[in-house]
């Protein structure tokens, strides 16, 4: 067995460890255990990831003598609302649990998101661990503390920072990801790049090939090098008050897509943010900051890959500029009207903006309406 | 206008007043205008509080340029639950709310409560500021940051830690209290008393009948005092690892008689936990503890106002001990199995004990089920 990569991300007494690497599920009891309280934790998994990493993962804190007792969510983005809350906190009520009780979050962004929130207002606050099974999960969502849930006014606008006590992103399991939850994974990876990172843009360009055909290694180098990013930029900006909203590079924009489509399988959150950081780049490049060479080379990057850069397939007529940016006005990161948009001088040199006009931002979208 | 009274809660940057006098809800913008980061409040209330107490407070924000919505719960603890949040969470999103914008408690524990949770949850967090206007909600509930909701598993069990920015404990809304309902968190002012203040216990003695008659001045006296033991107790312990749990004499056997009976009209959290104290006092006494001329001098002083101290039109032959105490193994307290008691070694002298006999605690409770 190889041993993971350790990262730490320091919040003082809320610090935890993100561990990458293979066979930690498998092994996960040698992690977990040394956090418990007491030797019991309840899993929450999902009916796609359960039937694969559930056993391996009770079978090692058996082993460890730590009961275990999981509940198992329907997949999906549609589980994460209120009605499925309500479920969840009732059956981990129902089960007779302590303040000392654990919960592990086994499965993808929205497995951890609505356990992490669930954790969260549990007994006013219970541990929870993370083993995200997602490459989205692994290099995002898991990592950070932002826990929540969906509402008909928009996404993740119900939650609650709460920062889990231990990441667990074992890269054996996005081995049995379909392509396209690994594809939507890797925009939230190339991201980064993005952000502040040209030279790990590059390594995107010439290693996506490798890391989308499941290369263990290109995918633990991501995973970690993701993971890295986000630590530090978190550990600097927990509760989002500046530097933490460049992570939300694509997201204004994104989120719109995902409110105006509805939450669920025809469009991937990571899917709409490859998109939303498209349009991201656009506007820049139309407001004069960015040159249009450098969209181009973010486009012709995401189309090598297969990620969607446009609204093809997605938009029909009942589309409107005006809508999209009424969804924008719902976001959390709205404030005395002006919406924070992620802006970029160029790959890896982006920036958070309150300035952008609405007019640029209308038509930006009206281009990309048009486009298809 | 007499100037109020201004306590201070100490919790570094989660620091807040607490301020206790008359004509506060009227002058509401003078103490309110301070704290805002825009000039709007979204303001819940209940139907019982907001025909008498909503356009007084309107008035004073209107004057003072400060915008204002309402929203009004159904009265009562029934609201204080799963559907009722995801309602006032809606509505709230639906008012087109950003992350500056300022929620306003203006009710009783219930109102208090679920709209400290829900400005804990929305958009990850949201400032709020509670307006108490029962007994019991500025003696007790509104200070503190406890906020939550009941489930069918127990009552509080879901909630968060989360801190008011102000707290306008005006003692002009009690004169409109049901005498049932000042009597009710009369039980928590009482409770002060009983955990580490024999001289406030005989100013109770001697001054009951004066405040619970509506007499300003001893309404004042004992909000004042309540609040400035809680702020104490509360500065020290935060989240309750420790001597916070004093707070809770009384609390364990309430509980248990609330999850009983339902929540609501039939039994009030004061009166419950006015039974409760006595039954802590008399399993106190059982273990030798505490002498039953203490228990006597409690039963007293609370026959002599009106309080409940036993079972009496509450239990009937379908109730049995063994189930009272299944419900309290569902407390937030619970730690390995152990429930956690305040006991008491006299008036005043209260204590945190997690060593007692479920069979001290059975017998407790079948001498209250076969007294009456």
């Amino acid at each position: 067995m190889t041993e993971p990569t350790t990262l730490s991300l320091d919040l003082g007494e809320r610090s935890y460890d993100i561990l990458v690497g293979k066979d930690l599920i498998r092994a996960a009891a040698r992690y977990i255990s040394p956090l418990l309280h007491q030797p019991r934790v309840i899993i929450v998994s999902d009916n796609n990831v359960a039937p694969v990493w559930l056993e391996p993962l009770t079978d090692s804190l058996d082993q460890a003598g730590i009961k275990s007792q999981a509940i198992i969510l329907p997949a999906g983005e549609q589980s994460k609302n209120f009605t499925q809350l309500d479920t969840l906190v009732s059956e981990i009520l129902g089960l007779g649990i302590e303040r000392k009780t654990t919960l592990v979050a086994l499965g993808g962004g929205v497995i951890g998101d609505i356990t992490g929130f669930a954790a969260a207002i549990t007994l006013r606050g219970i541990d929870f661990i993370q083993i995200p099974t997602s490459l989205l999960a692994q290099v995002d969502s898991s990592v950070g503390g932002k826990t929540g849930i969906n509402t008909a006014h928009g996404k993740n606008l119900i939650g609650a920072f709460y920062q889990p006590r231990l990441v667990l992103a074992d890269t054996d399991a996005l081995g049995t990801l379909p392509r396209r939850q690994l594809l939507a994974g890797y925009a939230e990876v190339v991201k980064y790049g993005l952000i502040d990172d040209p030279d790990f843009f590059a390594w995107c360009e010439n290693n996506a090939p490798a890391l989308l055909d499941g290369d263990p290694d290109a995918l633990g180098f991501a995973v970690h090098k993701s993971c890295q990013a986000k630590a530090r930029i978190v550990s600097a900006d927990e509760r989002e008050t500046g530097q933490r909203a460049l992570l939300n590079l694509g997201h204004t924009f994104g989120h719109a897509l995902e409110a105006e489509v509805g939450y669920g399988d025809k469009l991937l959150h990571g899917e709409a943010i490859g998109i939303g950081m498209v349009m991201a780049f656009e506007l820049s490049n139309r407001i004069g900051l960015c040159d249009q060479g450098e969209v181009g080379r973010i486009r012709a990057h995401f189309e090598a890959v297969g990620l969607k850069t446009s609204l093809d397939g997605l938009a029909d007529s009942s589309w409107s500029a005006d809508q999209l940016i009424s969804h924008m006005s719902k976001d959390k990161k709205v404030d005395a009207g002006s919406i924070a948009f992620i802006l970029a001088r160029g790959i890896g040199k982006s920036f958070v903006s309150r300035e952008v006009s609405m007019a640029d931002v209308k038509v930006t979208l009206e281009r990309a309406l048009d486009r298809f």
